[in-house]
């Protein structure tokens, strides 16, 4: 089964991860690591190799991967996911943004429209935001769970306990049967999300991204941290383990999160599958005869 | 949460079941339980029963009823299903029979295709098969782990293990989101088996039903039971419960089966959801301008 990559901002398994004293920049400002051309020339280095051991992934056709991405709005989920992935062969990549749900998705349980999603064997999956909305915005908004009639049957004081016990069964199983998840929480500061919201707000290009909703949201930014602390730390496991990625700087969040996501590869120690010696043998009198 | 109703045909949750001292006919022969025409009025009256809690179901909207069946070949899945559900609404029903897994499903791992069919809120799900068949059918045929190209990955003396571990924590999430999970194996005798067996290949009408596979299957009945009682053994949970169906006498099967359903639907103690004060002054209101 899969085991957790080391890394600073690997969330401990120990329930002590603290949101406040999480870094929204890396620690060392001062380093190459925040020089923008630095960190994009390992991006670029990090994204061929995901595209190369993702063949390999294909050809082995046993693991999948399961990208998981939460964050506050602004933090740059979307440009992520897009820059992470944007050398690798779309036909072993499935990328699924869950919005809302949909009235036929609210007539099932919590996991059921993510796990309808998941990855094939050999795959990439990518899920912007996922079944960990269900202890975010739920918990931030109670009364979305009267929209999905869930309302007047729950226990509300054990709900957010049980859905974390689910999540954590789930993903026990998916890593059981081959699948390796990695969870990254964009971590932006209050500050960089006003600046990004400016910037929505005053460049016409930009200005599709918008919505007034968002500024609601971020009224609700201490109520949305204490759900974040409380999910990610009952959720972090070495086989599913959450990052907590400071998102302030673009380009090193995008290295940081592509290199993860490489070296969780490179741990599989996978390679292309060889053949048998009866099928070599085969192979070589199929080569003569085409040969001739 | 959910919890089994108690029958002499609930499989007990201490894994003491003992699938050789399990009945395929009720122990009492002489009764008037066996009197087939008996059962076919209980079962009458318990279809009617299930129709209208059924309603009561939908109205809710917010449980929904799984019921699993398994068994060996012609132990009679199919009319069984047929019976207790000719007189439900269709629209408030979902039954899905799970054949030998597509290419597709063989891409993702054993519980996905199933969780897919999941019944939605308010609804009566049947599972014809399930996910039990990859720690029933796959366990007796190994070489099938290679069909799903699982073979070469997986350790075969915990695979067994951990399949139920996954089952279990699955089935404890829809009892926790308020699906009621009812399994029933149908217990049909060996000699049973091939009385019907031959009636199928002896009586043209019945030619159809007859598969050539289904006796290489059959002699290997006992590998089979030995993984039925494994397998109910270690899934049998108060909110989950097994039921081991004697089936030889097909009228008695039926009217055993309908009358749990009824019970445990009894036992949600649903009613009509009333409306609020607010809206009860509405409707007469509304009334009003309708009478006018």
């Amino acid at each position: 089964m899969f085991d957790a990559i080391k890394s600073p901002y690997l969330v401990p398994f120990d329930h002590t991860f603290q949101l406040e004293t999480s870094p929204t920049l890396p620690a060392d400002l001062a380093s190459d690591l925040l020089n923008k051309k630095a960190c994009k020339k390992a991006l670029k280095a990090a994204v061929k190799e995901i595209a190369e051991l993702q063949q390999i992934l294909y050809a082995n056709d046993y693991h999948s991967i399961l990208l998981v991405f939460q964050a506050m709005d602004a933090a740059g989920k979307d440009s992520t996911i897009r820059h992470i992935l944007s050398g690798v062969n779309p036909a072993g990549c499935q990328v699924y943004s869950f919005k809302q749900p949909s009235n036929e998705e609210l007539e099932h349980d919590f996991l059921w429209r993510c796990v309808k999603q998941l990855p094939k064997r050999g795959r990439i999956g990518v899920f912007n935001r996922s079944y960990y909305e269900d202890v975010l915005i739920v918990r931030v908004h109670p009364d979305l769970l009267n929209t999905a009639r869930l309302g007047r049957y729950h226990n509300i004081t054990t709900l957010w306990d049980e859905r974390y016990q689910s999540i954590l069964d789930h993903e026990l199983h998916l890593a059981r049967t081959g699948t390796v998840v990695l969870k990254f929480w964009l971590n932006v500061s209050e500050d960089e999300q006003k600046a990004r919201f400016l910037s929505r707000l005053q460049r016409p290009e930009k200005n599709w991204k918008f919505s007034e909703a968002d500024l609601a949201e971020r009224a609700l930014w201490p109520k949305y941290m204490q759900a974040y602390q409380a999910a990610i730390n009952a959720t972090s496991k070495p086989w599913a383990p959450w990052y907590a990625i400071p998102a302030d700087n673009k380009p090193y969040m995008r290295m940081c999160v592509a290199q993860l996501v490489v070296a969780a590869l490179k741990s599989l120690n996978l390679n292309y599958p060889l053949v048998s010696k009866h099928d070599e043998k085969r192979f070589s009198v199929l080569a003569q005869t085409l040969t001739q």
